[in-house]
């Protein structure tokens, strides 16, 4: 089975299950666990910041950030097409009780800044507006098909946000596609956020967790708020010794990555039953749609799975394949085979 | 001055007063207030629904509404020009846990089908969707510059919300306008929704209150929302008192302020300094622009205030002009005057 | 019928009806009644703090305060027999996303130091804590029978509370009762406090209202809070009106609310069925028990009931008699009587 | 350094790291990780209950037991010393809008039924009260120094619960260290348990995890909340590897770590300096007290440290020794060398 539906689905490599095995492990409640210790060192450093905490997942590493940047009662505004806003469950506001105010989402990932300053409250000593403290960015966009929010867009954000008195988080579960992708290194990216998230899951291909990095203020904050949320886990080692390996040597190969993307992409453009925007395909992710009087995406992604690819489907019609660690060149053209076959055979059937 | 900014500075008739010096009283809290017991049996009976309970304010009636209809992590679907979700403060998030998912309001106050469709989660079993239990619409719409949505869209609405497994509830701060405009009663307006509030302030003059209307079982839970929320009121007989001379005296008068709203629009229609657009003006609400190189809305308001008349801001540069009980045919014409007034002068200095 | 459920059950004086027709009144949403301005001047300028703000009822304005007070996950110390937290339906954890840390009342209505103490985390950096933010006391203290916290108490608990970074918020709902049991004025009785409520209702006869008083900035945040749940009312000068009558005329004479309940208490004690503690009746609360092997509380609060007075319940088989505005000793007289009769003519029967 | 402080520091056994680096994989997220299943299987089986659900911690699984059995602005009846109430953040009030309502723990680890009876609301249908939907057990103790909860009475209090219309929960984070005392299985042990947790990592030495464990539909809902607060883990495998091996291997020899307990628990308590229970070391903790002029629980604590040997407080000036998967009775020997050392030695000082 080619399993394209998502880079979560990468399994751990060798050194990394070595890592795991010799792993020097300490109770990381306590903060005791020399292997998380280094891993968040690392992590912050990649990224130019002052500290950073392991979490469990991305979703908790977005909560937590959401959680310590807005007060009880604040909102936050976020893409309409963001992960946060629409996979995470409605987690700020449950546990929170924050106000998610969606920004309409353009095709490259970004929102407009004239879309920030619509929702700014229009005074805000108005007791019946809700204030805004926060604005998240997502880069690389998963709904928009792996685009890259660019360093001069980040900085223009992040200018916005802090003259309007909110902080600005990325969900940054794939910056290091979009570093590789810009080449640029991740701190620089980076430079503007408040904090961000990143996943060692995913491309980076270790079995769990996110790493959520900020301010040394704003993580011992959010090691509080781990804690309320059951994410303080005890001898974490065994997750952060496959992450440093991740961070250690599986970013370089994130360009094999965006090739295969790529191929594969400029391959189904040739088709005609196939929508796609080859200038959205610029990472690990391709979305595109079958233009067919015979199938939806639904019945597509059926089909190819009979076939043995598996592919996913992403709001809108769109279909997603993302390239990732274990999926070959080879790999690639088989999907292609399976896509072409289940296309053709169909219009004979 | 001619108080124009909203049809919340009402102030309580004669009898409204001589009603509340008579009233007999007892502990509401109790559920003892023989006054408040009229008021709610009225209030039910006009809507057509079993049950009613008086609530401090419009505010507290529409977010007891969704605290009642929304379990904690779910969402409710609200417009997003809608009161509930601009002026409400986030309530529901805050003292809920809801999250509310804005929908693109249409000019006619109406939300899509198309777009409610949109907002349901691809799949129901998927933890990672926050599941809709609600749809708010709001009748006459405020923001969009008291249109009035029919009993067609309103049946339409509702047949798609209960489809899905959502109640609908609805924002009728100003419904006995809209049920006006229609020339049908209130309870025809509203009988295939499952919740609504109105205010006995606003238009009907009333010093205090909304109603919050519904089912036996659902005013039940809602009174332990109420309470919750400190909402339960002593002798609330003085407030009900002037909340039933309102649901007597004064519904049949509203039609007198909306022919002053038109009178007012098609006057403003016919400087070329204004953008209106009249089809839009069907109650007592008049949104309007002054298209001006030497003007902002925020100038022509102050202008206006400076020389006796108060008008208001409503968001997209627009002004707005409710007309009341107290406001005279003459009161228009005089604020007519002085917007020419003001216009033609500016242009002089 | 003798009514001495509790003190709730006030009418409104003939002045109050008469302030209420006469009352000057604006938006109060927007700032604009007279009437309630002079009402919050008048409330804060009594208890010698900045500002204040009406509020609908002693709920809200106590579930406002631990809004202030408390930031989202942090804790508020409170009497396991407050009112606040038994009788408020847990709205801090509904709406504020607190923790109750309910701490032994003893029987003079005060909280031990030595147990808030002892309610202090361990370590305040270890994130498995909720943190304590608040102190609420009760004065007088309602199921506590009315008794009065002192000042100089109220001095140590305050200086406990500031040396452990709390705030400390009075539940004064019947707090002139304190002040005339202990013949010293509400600003000195409230001097150390961060913030208090009292409300105009219940001994003081308003129909409607409380007052939540602060310091400037407090009340401003305060305002914030109650617009988000809903407790901003219009014209709510007609409650203002009627609560600055009952400041400037009932206080005073709340010493022969004092006198019947002492006068009650006193001939019951005499009674052996009776158990009853007096030093505990020092204002308008008296709690009793019926000892008796044909009697619960509950039969003979029903057979009270049945000869035209009545009682309630307070919880640990208590039952409660107070006395207020509109009960003369004439009715002190007959309220006995009909105890009296009830208990001899069961023995006979 | 002999490492007494709690049993969340044994350390994973040389199977469990081999389990971890031989797990199949898969995206637990996506339901895909058959180790996780397997896991799952087993746990609901060793209980005796439908299913079950991995958490990154005993706090998850405790937070979803208590969001899934209260509704928003229920409360949970709690042990007053029970690690719900004090260890985990306020957790419940915080994402749950739930009211805790701390019950008095007797020193048998027990809450009085006449307790839990006196916490009922005195009328369901008055709106002051928050209504109790849950009632919480810890079983073994810990605060109580792993005292064990037998049968007989878990039947009496899941009686008085079921017939309050209250479901109960389990916090059995040391379960097989009760099951062990009792010389019953785990299933017998929790059959009238609505739900219960147990975590992996503590006694049966995994690194991570803790099985939230219940009826079908209790997990389905369960799995829904732990995505919302961020649980959801991808190759979630490599934990359950290790998990599956506890489950496996571990449970046998906890009778080894109660015997060293007792051990311990036996020789301090002949020294005139210990305060010790001895009839509350029923499994594998000792709680003790160094009465002693020129002690504390805290120096007591560092000069063992100076000498080699961890221990904790725990509350009330307890001093915790807990033993586990990696210490010998040498160890016990050592640790009880160095107490009688430094108490000896500074008794010369």
């Amino acid at each position: 089975m080619i399993e394209l539906r998502s880079d979560t689905f990468t399994l751990p490599t060798d050194s990394m299950r070595a890592a795991i095995t010799q792993a020097v492990l300490g109770d990381d409640v306590y903060g005791e666990d020399p292997t998380v210790r280094r891993l968040e060192e690392l992590a912050a450093s990649i990224c130019g910041k002052e500290n950073s905490c392991l979490m469990p997942s991305g979703t908790m590493a977005n909560l937590v950030a959401l959680l310590v940047h807005c007060p009880r009662g604040f909102k936050a505004l976020v893409g309409n097409e963001s992960d946060i806003y629409i996979y995470e469950a409605g987690g700020a506001s449950v546990c929170g009780s924050i106000m998610y105010e969606p920004i309409p989402t353009q095709p490259d990932g970004s929102l407009l800044i004239s879309d920030l300053a619509a929702a700014m409250p229009e005074e805000r000593d108005d007791p019946q507006y809700a204030l805004p403290a926060l604005l998240c960015l997502e880069n690389t966009h998963n709904r928009c098909g792996g685009v890259v929010l660019d360093p001069t867009y980040l900085r223009r954000a992040a200018a916005f946000a802090h003259e309007q008195q909110m902080n600005i988080h990325l969900d940054g579960a794939r910056i290091f596609h979009a570093a590789t992708a810009l080449r640029v290194g991740v701190a620089e990216l980076v430079h503007e956020m408040d904090s961000l998230q990143f996943c060692l899951s995913k491309g980076l291909a270790a079995p769990i967790g996110s790493m959520l990095v900020g301010s040394r203020s704003f993580i011992e904050q959010a090691r509080r708020m781990r804690k309320m949320l059951g994410g303080g886990m005890r001898q974490a080692g065994i997750i952060a010794a496959a992450g440093l390996v991740a961070l250690e040597q599986m970013t370089d190969r994130l360009e094999e990555d965006h090739r295969h993307a790529r191929l594969f992409a400029e391959r189904l453009a040739e088709w005609p039953e196939i929508a796609i925007t080859l200038k959205n395909v610029q990472t690990n992710i391709v979305l595109f749609k079958v233009i067919h009087e015979r199938f939806t995406s639904k019945t597509v992604i059926e089909a190819a799975h009979q076939r043995g690819l598996n592919l996913s489907e992403l709001g809108h019609g769109n279909i997603r394949a993302v390239f990732h660690y274990g999926i070959t060149e080879k790999n690639v053209e088989q999907a292609l085979e399976i896509i072409s076959g289940l296309l053709h055979t169909t219009n004979q059937g």
